[in-house]
C-alpha cells in the first residue's frame, strides 16, 4: 500500500494518508472548475485584510500580483493540478506561494477552506445564473416572435391527446412561453438567495482577526454578509434551489420536446424541423430523427436525479461542515451545464420551426373539434346544457359511423338530432369562427394571441435579462 | 362484470363504464378535501356571470343560496359523497341541482372541470401557505427567544462530528433560524405564483361566453387572471414549487432532528426534552425516546418522495389536460399536512428544550477546541501560520497521549513546543475568551448573538407572518 | 394543552404525552391494515411458547381462542380502534386481555413490538406478492393470447417515433410481455428475501426465554429464522426491493400506456379501446378519453416517489430500530395497492384491445419503412452497404418530394438511382415480404411470433403463478 | 453557425448537422469506455457471420486482425477519438476501415447500432458485476473476521440512539454483514438478467441475413439470445436493476458510515480508525476527521439520484429505441465507479477498525441497559410483566435521580421497589450475564456470534465470489 503525505495537517498524524484514500477523498478533479472564482474571492479577501490592517499594502499588492499570475496560468491551460494537494484551494495557494514566497501563506489569514469554498461556489452560481437567464430570455423571445407570426394558424387543441377544440398555434406557443416566464421568475428569486457572502465564517465560528465582512461583500458584489457563521459554511440550499428551478425548467422543456416529437411524426406531421437539428440512421436511409428534442426530454431525468442526490446528501447532517458536502459539486456543475446546453439547443431551434399549417388545419377539421361550439350554440338557443350535450353526443356518434365531421353534415342531417338547429349553425361550426369566439384575456382568439405576445414581450423586457 | 353509468358524458358512449374502472378513475375519495374551495370558486363565478348578464340576478341569488346550503351540509358532515359522480365538482353540482333545480346546471356555463379544479387547488394552496407561514413564524420566534436566552452558553462547535471550536448555543440555534428564514422567503415567493386565476380557461381554449376574468380574479383575491388558457389548465408548477419548498424545509428540520437525537443521547447529554415530547418502550422500562425528532427526520423521505412523484408525473406530458394530472392531489395534500404537523411539533417543542450547559461546557473543554485560538495566538506573536499549525498539532498529539486538554497543560509543558508561548496564552485558551474573540457580524460572540437575534426578530416582523 | 397517558411505559415518565404528540406519533390509523397478520404471527408465537414450556397448554388454548375472537371482531368491522393505544399491536393486545384476562399479557413474553411489526409486515408482503404474481400472470396470458391472434398483423415499427421498419403487432405485444416476464422474475426473487422470520429478535438483541425460532418459522411458512437480531428489527430492504420491483413494473406499464394513448389518438388510430375503459367529457360531447392508460402512466410517478421516500428514510440510520422506521408503512401499502389496481386494470383491458389492422398496414406502407429492405437488396446484389445506403437515401428524398412510398414508384423511377435494381425488387418492398424475411429467434416474422408466444406460455407455466 | 457533416446518413439530408447540435448529441466522450467491449462483441459477430457464410473466412480473419490492432491502439492510449464520428461504434468502425479497407464495412452486416450498444453495455455490466462481487466478498470476509475476534466485546445496543440492551460488538458487525449478504444475492440475481444477448435484434425488427444468434450468444458467454428484437433494443431494465442494487448497498454503507462517524466522535469514543483513513484540517490542528465514512455516506445521494434519473428516463417512452436512451450511460458508469470505490474503501478500512472495548463496556454499564433483564427476572419470579415493567421503571427513575445504574444499587435499595428481588439479581444485572442469556439463533450471546460467523463464512464460500 503506497502512501502520500498531506503536509497541511500533518502535526497530529502518525502515518500518511493511504494513496487510494487520498485519491478517493480529493476533489481537485472537479472543483478546479471553481479556480477563477477562487481567485476572485481571494483578491477581495486580500484587499479587505489590507483595509483593516492585517496585511500591509505591499503584502496585498504582492498577493494580488501573484494571483494574477496564477489566473494567467489557469487561463492559458499551463497550470499543473496536483491530486496530492487535494482541492482547488490548496492547488491555488501552493502555486501562489511558489510564485511570491512566504507572503502567499498570509492570504489564508482569517478564513478557512470551509468559508472559502462556500464563497467560490456562490460566485460561480451567480455567473451561471446570469448566463442561464440570458439563454432563457433568448428562447422566450424566439417563442414570442413565432407565436406572433402564427397567431392565426389553426390546429387542434388536445386534451387526453384527443382532439378537443381548435386553438391557434400561436396560442399554443405562448403556453410554452408562460411556463418559461415562471421559470425565469424562480431563477431570479434564487439569485437573491445566492448573492450573500459566506467569507468570514472561517471554519465554523468566525475568526479572531478584525475582519470587515461588509467590505468583502461590497468588493464581490454580494448583497450582504451571511448572518450566521455555522449556517454559512454548512448551507447548500442555493444548490438545491437552483436544481429545483432546473428540474421545473427541464420538465417544461421535456413537455415541449414531447410535442415536437409527436408533431414531427408521420402521423401528426404538423411541423418540420430543419435537417441541421436532426440526425439520420446508419441502417435506415429514410430516417430523419428529432434527436434534439428527444435528448432534451431524456435529460430531464438527469436533472431530477441531481435534485434527489442533493436533497439526500443534506438530509440529517449535523452542523456544521461534514465531508459529505463535497458531493454537492458534481451534480451542481452538471446541472448548470445541462441547463445551458438544453436552453441553447432550444433557443437555436425554436425560430426554425416551420408550421405545416394545412396539415394542422385539416387535423382540426376532422376531430369533431367544434362539438363544444355546437353545444354552446344550442344553449344560446335556449336548450338546457345537459340536453345540448346529449344532442351533440348523438350527432358525433352519427358522424363517427358515417365518417363525417359536424361541419360536413347537411342541415337536414343535423336537424335529425334537434330541430332548434338552423342555417346559422355553420358559422359556429367553422374553425375560424370557433377560435375567434374565444375572445377574452387568456383565450385563443388571434387578437388575444397578439395582445398576449405584446404583454409577454413587455414582461420579458422588465425582467432585465437580455437574450 | 358490473357496470355503472356516467350520465354527464353518455351520448357518444355505447356501453357504461366498467365498475372497477369507475372506482379506479374516480377522485372523489381525495378531492372532496377541496369542496369548500370549490364552492368559494363557484360563488365568484356565479357572481361574475350575473355581472356580465349571462345569469339573471335571481338566478345568481338562487345559486348562491343553494351553494350556502351545500356548504352547510359539508361542514355538518351530512353531505353524501358518491363515487359514481366521480369527483368533488360533480358531487357538489349534483347536490346543488337537487336543492335548487335546473338553475343549478347554469352554474357550469363558461367553465369546465379543467379550469375549475385548477382554481380550487390554488385557493386551497393559498390557504395552506398562509397557515404554514404562521407556524413557521411561530417556530422562528421560539428559536430566536431561546437563542437570546442561551447567548452565553458555551458548547463545542463540530465539523465532521469532531469538536472543532467552541461556539455559543444561541449561535447554533440562530443557524437553524437562518435556514428557516430562507424557507419562509421561498414560501412567500411561491405564494405569488399560486395567486393567479385559471378560471375562464374553460376546457383548454377559453370560452365563447362574454366572461370577465378580472372580476372573478378580484372576487377571489387573485392577483391577476392566468395569461394563457392552455397553460392555465395544464400547469402544476405551483404544486411542484410548494413541494420543493417543503423538501428544503423538511431537510432543515431533519438536520435539527438529527442534532436533537444526538444531544439527547447518553453520550452527548447536551439537552433535555420534556417527557411529553418523548415516548417509552413496552419492553425496556428505562427508555425515553426522542420520538418527535426521529419521526420528523423520517418524514423528510416522505416529502422528497412526493416531489419526485410530481416531477415524474409532469414529465413529457403534451398539452393540455391529461388524466395523469389527477395524480397531483394526493402527494400535494399529504405534503401540506406533513409540513403543518412537523412545524407544529417543532414550534411546540423548541421553547421546551432545556440546555444542560454544564455538560456542553465540559464537552467543549475537552476536545482541544481552542487549538485554533492557540495557532492564532502564535501567528499574532509573529510565527508563520503553517509553523503555528505544526506546533499546535504536536501539542495536541501530546495532549491525546497524556489525556489533557491544552488549557490543562502547564506553561512549561506548552513551551516545549514553542518558546514563543507565554503566560498570556491561558486567556486565549479559555472557552469564554475564544467565543468572545469572534466578534464580527456572523461570529459566535455573545454580543453578536444578541444583535443577530434582534435583527432576526425585525426580519420576521417585516415578513408579515405572525406566529 | 391536553394530555393522554400511555400506561405501557409510564413508570419512568413524570408527565403524560402531549395530546398532539400522541396523535402525531401514533400509527394505528394505517398499521391496522396489518391486524390479521399480527394475529397470525401471535398464534404461531403462542404455539411455540407452549411447545417450549413457557406457556401451559391451557394458556395457549385460551390465547388462541381469544385471538380468534379478536380476528372475528376485526373481520366483522366491529373492532374499536384506539389512537391512545398507539398501534395495531397494542390495540390487539388490549382487546385480547379484555376478552381473556391476565393470560393475554403473557403472549408478549419473549418478543417486542420491534420484532413483532417486522414479522407482521413480512407476512403481509408475502400475501401481497402472491396476489400481485397472480395478476401479473393474468396480464401476461392476455398479452400472449393477443399476440398469437395478431401474429400476422402488420404495423410500422418505430424508432424516434419515426417509421423505421414494418413489424407485426403480435411481435410488438410480445415485447411488452418480455418486460413483464422480467418483472415477474424479480418479484419471485424478492419473495425469497421476504420469507424470513424476524420474530425472536425481541427488541434488538434476542431474548432470555428459551424460544425455538425454527418452530415459529415453520408454523408461519417462513424459510428460516433471520440470522441476526439487530438486523432483523432494523432491516427494511424487502420494502425497498418490492418498491424497486414496482417502479420497474410501473415504468413498463407507463410505456405501454404511452403507446395505447398514441394509438387511440385520431392521428394514429391503430386500435380501439372499448367504451367501458374510457371516459368522456362534461363539456366536449365528442370526447372518448383513454383514461385508464393515462392514469396508469401517471401512477408511475407515485411509485417512483415511494421508492425515493423509502431509500431516503433508511439513509444513515444507526442500528437498531428508530422511530423513523414507522414511515415505511404508508408508502409500502400504497405501492401494493397501486400495483394491484394497475395490473387489474391492464389485465382486464388488454384482451379487449381491438386492432385496426387496415390503419396499421396503411401507416406502415407510407413511411418508407422498407427502405432497409431495399438497401439489403442492393447489398445482396453486390453493392457496398454505404453506397446502398446513399442510393436509398436519395430514393427516399425523391419519394418525399413526390409524395410516394418506395413501393409506389415504377421500376424506371427506382432505376434512376441505381441500375442494379430489377423487377424482383417489388418482392422485398412489400410489407409482408419484409416481415417474413426477419425469420430468426427474436425476429418479427409471423412464424417467429407464434413460436415465441408458445415459449412465453411455457415459461409462464413454469413460473408457478396462475393468472 | 458552423456545420459538420455526418456521412453515415447523408443521402436524405439537405444540410449538415449544426456544429453545436453535433456536439450536444454526440456520445463518444463517455461511451468510449465501452470500446473494448464493443470490439469483443464485434469479434463474436464476425465469427458468427463467417460461420453462417455471410463473411468468407478470409474476410473474418482480416476483420479479427484489424480489431486486434484497434484494441491495441485503444489500450496504448494512441487511439484518436473524434466527436464528428458521434459515438464509440462509428469511431471503432472508421478506424477498422482505415486499417483494413472496405472489408471493415462488412462487419456491420446484419446488425445496427441499436443492438450493438445494447450488447456492449451488457458485456460491460457483466464484467463490472463480477468485479463488484469480488470487492463485496472481500468486505464481507473482513467483517466476519472482525466479528469473530470481537465476539465477546460488550457494547450498548441502541434503539432510538438510546442505550437499550447490551450486545456484543461481533453481533453488531454481523448485522452489517447480513445487509451485505442480501446485497450480494441481489447482485447475482441481476447478473442473470444482464447475461442475455441483444445482438441480432438489428435496428428493432431483426435482420434479413441468415444469422445464428445462438452461436453469438455462446461465443460471448451469454446464457441465451434475447427473445424479442423490439424489447432487446429498448430494454434498459438491467441498468435500473443494477442501480437499485447499488442504492440499497449504498444505503447500507451509509448506515455503517453513520455509526463509524458516531463511534469516532469524542462523545462515543468506541473505536479508532487508523490515521491513513482520516484527514485533518488546514486551520484546526487538533482535528482527525473520519472522511472516508463521511464521503461514503454522502455518496448514497449520488447513487439514489442516478436511480431516479434512469427511472425517469425510461418513463413512458414508446418502443423501440429513442435518443433519450443515450442518457443511460453516464449515470450507470458513475454508479459502477462509485460502488467500486466505496467497497474498496470499506474493504480496506474494516480490518483496521480498532475497538476501544473499555469505553464500550463502560457505556453499556451506565445506560440502565440491563433494565429488561431485571424485568425478565421479576417475571420469572412470578411477577406479571406489566407490573415488572412498572417496578423497573421506578427503579430507573430513582437511578436517574441518584446518578447510579441498576447494578450499582444495593440490594436494599432495589428491594424498595419490589421485595421479590433477591441477591441473585446481580447475576442478571451484569452485562456478561445479559448477553450470554440471549443464547438462541440470531441472539447476541458470544457463542451464537461465533456460530453465526461460521455460517456466514460458509454462505459466502457457497456464493462463488472470492474476495
Amino acid at each position: 500500500m503506497s502512501h502520500t503525505t498531506n503536509q497541511s495537517w500533518g502535526g497530529r498524524f502518525s502515518e500518511p494518508t493511504d494513496a487510494f484514500v487520498a485519491r478517493f477523498t480529493a476533489s481537485v478533479d472537479f472543483d478546479r472548475q471553481l479556480a477563477l472564482h477562487d481567485i476572485q474571492g481571494s483578491r477581495a479577501h486580500a484587499t479587505m485584510l489590507a483595509r483593516v490592517g492585517v496585511l500591509s499594502e505591499d503584502e496585498r499588492d504582492t498577493i494580488l500580483g501573484g494571483l494574477d499570475d496564477v489566473a494567467a496560468d489557469i487561463e492559458a491551460g499551463t497550470f499543473e493540478w496536483s491530486v496530492e494537494l487535494e482541492d482547488v484551494h490548496m492547488n491555488v495557494e501552493a502555486s501562489l506561494t511558489e510564485k511570491i514566497g512566504i507572503t502567499g501563506k498570509k492570504l489564508h489569514t482569517g478564513r478557512s477552506r470551509n468559508d472559502q469554498v462556500a464563497t467560490d461556489i456562490r460566485l460561480f452560481m451567480r455567473d451561471a445564473i446570469d448566463n442561464v437567464a440570458g439563454e432563457l430570455a433568448r428562447l422566450r423571445e424566439g417563442l414570442i416572435d413565432l407565436a406572433d407570426r402564427e397567431a392565426e394558424t389553426i390546429m387542434p387543441g388536445f386534451t387526453h391527446l384527443q382532439s378537443a377544440q381548435p386553438v391557434t398555434f400561436g396560442h399554443h406557443l405562448l403556453a410554452w412561453q408562460e411556463m418559461l416566464a415562471r421559470d425565469h421568475e424562480r431563477l431570479l428569486d434564487c439569485r437573491r438567495r445566492v448573492n450573500v457572502l459566506p467569507l468570514g465564517a472561517a471554519a465554523l465560528a468566525g475568526t479572531t482577526y478584525p475582519i470587515d465582512r461588509h467590505v468583502t461583500a461590497e468588493l464581490l458584489g454580494f448583497e450582504r454578509p451571511a448572518e450566521n457563521s455555522l449556517d454559512a459554511v454548512s448551507d447548500r440550499d442555493f444548490a438545491i434551489e437552483f436544481t429545483s428551478f432546473a428540474s421545473l425548467l427541464l420538465m417544461h422543456l421535456s413537455r415541449m420536446s414531447e410535442e415536437l416529437v409527436l408533431w414531427t411524426s408521420a402521423q401528426f406531421d404538423f411541423i418540420d424541423l430543419p435537417d441541421r437539428f436532426c440526425t439520420g440512421s446508419s441502417i435506415m436511409p429514410q430516417k430523419k430523427n428529432p434527436d434534439v428534442p428527444e435528448l432534451v426530454r431524456g435529460k430531464s431525468g438527469r436533472v431530477y436525479g441531481h435534485l434527489m442526490s442533493l436533497l439526500t446528501l443534506m438530509k440529517s447532517q449535523p452542523l456544521a461542515y461534514n465531508k459529505d458536502n463535497q458531493e454537492d459539486k458534481e451534480p451542481l456543475f452538471d446541472t448548470v451545464r445541462t441547463v445551458q446546453d438544453c436552453l441553447k439547443a432550444f433557443a437555436d431551434m425554436v425560430p426554425a420551426i416551420e408550421a405545416k399549417s394545412a396539415n394542422m388545419f385539416e387535423a382540426a377539421r376532422q376531430g369533431f373539434s367544434t362539438a363544444t361550439d355546437l353545444a354552446d350554440y344550442l344553449v344560446r338557443k335556449g336548450v338546457a346544457f345537459r340536453d345540448a350535450h346529449e344532442i351533440v353526443g348523438q350527432s358525433v356518434a352519427h358522424g363517427l359511423r358515417e365518417g363525417r365531421d359536424l361541419s360536413e353534415m347537411s342541415l337536414e342531417e343535423l336537424q335529425r338530432f334537434s330541430d332548434t338547429i338552423e342555417q346559422d349553425v355553420f358559422e359556429v361550426l367553422t374553425l375560424e369562427g370557433s377560435v375567434a369566439a374565444r375572445n377574452h384575456i387568456g383565450g385563443t382568439a388571434p387578437d388575444q394571441v397578439r395582445a398576449a405576445a405584446q404583454r409577454a414581450r413587455d414582461g420579458l423586457a422588465a425582467s432585465g435579462s437580455t437574450g
